[in-house]
C-alpha cells in the first residue's frame, strides 16, 4: 500500500518592482501553488507569470486570497465581518481565475492567506462565509484549511472537497492547534525532525504535541515555504524523503 | 422600420463609506451597466451589490476596468505598457465576473474607464492589448469603445463583437473625435439638443461637428451619466424621447 | 463663574472625487478640527483645503491619524504593534503639519481616529506609543482621548497636555466607557437630551450611566459629527444652548 | 585648489515585508540620502529606520517624493496638474520631516523621484509648483534637480538653494538632456568610464555628448544607485577615485 500527499506552497508574492520568493525553482517540488491575488501581495503581472509557470510545470493552481493589507502582508488580524470575508474571497478568486482561464488552465483550489487563514480556522462564521464564497464561484474547487479547523468543517458543510493542511516546521498543541509563533517552541528548526513529523502525520495520522500527547491529525497537504535561505534545500529534502518513505506526492485533485 | 440602441451608464463607483451615483434609480433607464472593478472606483461590496441590482432589473452587466488610480478616479493619463493594460483588464474582468457567476448571471461586455478608454481610443497597441485580454477571458463578450476608435477596430480584429459608443452631451470634431473637455464648447448643456443629437446619430448615422461638417458616426450604444444633479431627469428624458422616436432601447446583446 | 469647553469635529474626510461632510459650514460651530491625514480618509488636496478653511475661521487644527484602511474608513480593529502605531502617527502628523506650516499656521492637537482611538483608549501600550509619537514630533501639542482613557493617562505621563473628550450622542456605562454601538441603547437620538447630557458633564462633571449610576467624567472637549442629515442643525443647536448655559466655547489651547 | 561634490543615493525603498537596496552599507559612501516617503516606495517603519541610519552616519537627509504609484515604483508618467504636484510634495516632505524631527535631526533637501523628477526637468509649470511646495514648507531646504533643468531654474526663481545633479552612468545629448533609456547607448556600463565622466564634469564642468559635442554641465551632486549587484562596489570605487582626484566628497549643505 502506498500513501498520497500534496505539497503546497505560497507563490506569486512579488509586487511591482519588489521580488519575493524563488517561485520558478520551488515549483519543481510542489504539487499545488497558492497564488497571491493582489490584496496582501501579488499584482496582475505576477499573477499572470506565476499562473503560466504553474501550468508549464503541471502544478495545481489555487487562489490565495488575503486581507487588504499590503503593508502588513495580510498577517495582521483585522476585524472583518463574514460578509466582507465573502466578498474579499470572491473578488480575489475571480481575479486569479481570469488569468488561469486566459492561459487555458483550470483553478484547482482556494487557500486563504495569513491572518485570514488563522481567523477562519477558529471563527465558524468567517469560515462559513469563505466556504460559501468558494462554492458560489465554483463548487468543484478544493478548499484548503488547517487540519481539523473550522474552515475545513465549513467547507464540508457547504459541499466542497476539503484539504486538511499540516505544517512540517510548526509544533502542535494537544488540542490540535498550532503552537503560537510567540512561544519559544513554536518552530521545528531541525529539517530532519520536521520531515519525520510529516511522514508520521501522513502514515499514522498522528503527531506528538508539545505537551507530549499523541493526537490524531489528518494530513492531505503539506505547507512548505518558498522564501528564506533554505527554502529550496528543504523542498528538495522533504520531496526526496517522502518518496523514499513510499509516499507519493501528487496534486490534491488526485487525492480527494 | 424601427431602430435599436443600447443605453449604458457607469455604475458601482462607491468605495467603502464613500457613496457615488444613484445606481438603483438609474438602472431603470439603462440596458447596460458598466461596473467599476476596484481600481479607479468600486470595491468588492459595491460590485456585489451592483451586480445583484443589475440582474434584478435585467440590465446587461459589463466590467469597467480602469487605471490603478483611486485618488484620480482613473481619469489621469498614465504611461502604461500594452502588457500592463492586458493584465489590468484581465484582473478586473475576472474579479467582476466572479460576482456575476456567484449571482447566477453572465457577463455581457467590457468597457474601459476614463483615461484608459481615451488612451485606447487612439493608441492601437493599447487597444490591441485590451481586446486580447477580453478575448482571452471570454471571446463571447462585447467590447465597448468610442465610435470609430482604435479600440473598436482592435476588438473586431481580435474576433470580438464591438459596440460603437456615442455621447449625448459631448460635441464632436470633424475627424470624429470628441471635443476636448478643455474646450469651451465641449459639452452640450441643453438636454433637448443633446437628445436630438443622439436621435440623429441613431437614425441617420450622422452628427454635425463643431466645425459645421456632417460626419458619419455609428451609434450602437449611448453613454449617459449616473451622478450629478440632473442625471436621473436626463435618463428619463432621453429614454422617453427615444421611444417616441421609434427607437427601441435594448441591451447590446440583442443588437449586435 | 463661567465654564469653558472646546467643540471638535472630524473633518477633511473627502478622498479624490469622493465628497464627505459639510466641512465649510460645520467649521462655523466648532473650535477644533480633526483633519484626516490620508490613511483612513483624506488626501493631500483635501488636507490643504481643510487646513486653509480652518485657519480662515480661526479653528484649532488637529492631526487625525488613522489605521491604513481606506476601504474600512479606519473603523476596523487591526492588530498593530505599538511600534507600528508610533510610526503611523508620526507619518500622518508630519504630513498634515506640512500643510499647516505652508499656510502659516500652527498645529494644535492630535486625535487618533476610529479603531485606533478606541484601541488606544483601552490598550496602555498602544496609548503610550501614540503619546510618545506626539511628544517626539512636538511636545507642545494637545493629545485628545476618550475622557479618562488610557490614552489620556499616557499623554499626561509623556508630558503632553491632554483633552478629555466626551460624546453628546453616546450613552455611558458605569465604568465610564461608552456603550458599544452594537447595543440598542448606545446612541442618544433626541437632540435635546444629548445636549443636556453635555451641559451636565461640563458643569457638574457627572453623567448618568445606562445602569443608572452617577459617574464622574471630565469634559474638556465635545465631539460632534460633520456628516449626516442633521449634523449642521445639531451643531447650531448645541452651540447656542451651551452659550445660553453660560458655557463659553473656545479652542482647547485656551482651556488647558 | 580642491573641488567639492556631494554624492546622493535613493534610499528607504523597502515596503512592508519587501526589502530593497543595501541602505546601511551604501550610506558609508554617500553624503546625501534621498528617502522615499511612502507614495512610490517606502513606509513609515522604513522611513524611521532609514532616517536613524542616515543621522548616525552623518549623511544629509532629503525627502524623495514620488507619484502615488507603488505598483509602478513611481516610474510611470502620470498626467498630474501642478496643483497636484504641489500637494503631493508637501504631504510627503511633511511625513518624512516628522521622522527627522522626532530623531532630533534636520531635513537638508528635497529630490523628486522617478517620473516626477523627469517631468519636472522639462515642464516649467510642474517645476514651479514643486519649488513652491519646498519653499512653502521650509525655504532653507536645497532642491535637487537634473543639472540645468527647469526644476533647478524654478528652485532658483523661488529663492531656494539648488543642486545640479549629474549621473555617472548615463550618457548625455548635445542639448544637455539624458539619453533616453530606450536608446541603446543610454547607459555607461564600464565603471571606470562612468567615473572619469564624473571627474571631468566636476573639474571641467564639461561632458562629451553622444553626438561628440563638448557641452557645459554643472555638477553639484552625483546620483549613484543603491541596489543591483554592483552598487556597493561602484560606490566604493567612485568614492575612492574622486578622493584620489582631489575632489572632496561632502554633503550639499557644505557646498552651496
Amino acid at each position: 500500500m502506498s500513501y498520497l500527499v500534496d505539497i503546497n506552497c505560497d507563490m506569486g508574492e512579488s509586487f511591482g518592482t519588489y521580488v519575493m520568493g524563488r517561485d520558478e525553482e520551488i515549483l519543481d517540488y510542489v504539487t499545488s501553488a497558492n497564488i497571491a491575488c493582489g490584496f496582501h501581495a501579488g499584482d496582475p503581472a505576477t499573477m499572470r507569470k506565476t499562473v503560466k509557470l504553474a501550468l508549464e510545470k503541471n502544478v495545481g493552481i489555487g487562489a490565495h486570497p488575503g486581507l487588504q493589507d499590503l503593508a502588513g502582508f495580510g498577517r495582521r488580524v483585522m476585524n472583518i465581518s463574514p460578509k466582507e470575508a465573502y466578498e474579499l474571497v470572491i473578488y480575489q478568486m475571480g481575479a486569479l481565475n481570469a488569468f488561469v482561464s486566459a492561459e487555458g488552465g483550470d483553478l484547482q483550489h482556494v487557500k486563504p492567506h495569513g491572518a485570514l487563514f488563522n481567523m477562519a480556522a477558529k471563527d465558524a462564521n468567517l469560515a462559513e462565509a469563505i466556504a460559501e464564497a468558494v462554492y458560489d464561484v465554483n463548487p468543484e474547487l478544493v478548499l484548503f484549511g488547517l487540519s481539523g479547523s473550522e474552515l475545513v468543517k465549513a467547507g464540508k458543510a457547504a459541499g466542497l472537497k476539503t484539504a486538511n493542511e499540516v505544517f512540517s516546521d510548526r509544533t502542535y498543541q494537544s488540542d490540535g492547534s498550532l503552537t503560537s509563533r510567540t512561544e519559544a517552541n513554536a518552530l521545528i528548526t531541525d529539517a530532519n525532525e520536521a520531515i519525520q513529523q510529516v511522514v508520521r502525520m501522513i502514515k499514522e495520522s498522528n503527531v506528538t504535541s508539545v505537551q507530549g500527547d499523541e493526537i490524531k491529525i489528518q494530513a492531505d497537504t503539506i505547507c512548505i515555504h518558498g522564501d528564506g535561505a533554505h527554502a529550496l534545500d528543504f523542498a528538495q529534502n522533504i520531496s526526496s524523503t517522502l518518496k523514499d518513505s513510499e509516499i507519493d506526492i501528487t496534486k490534491i485533485k488526485n487525492i480527494l
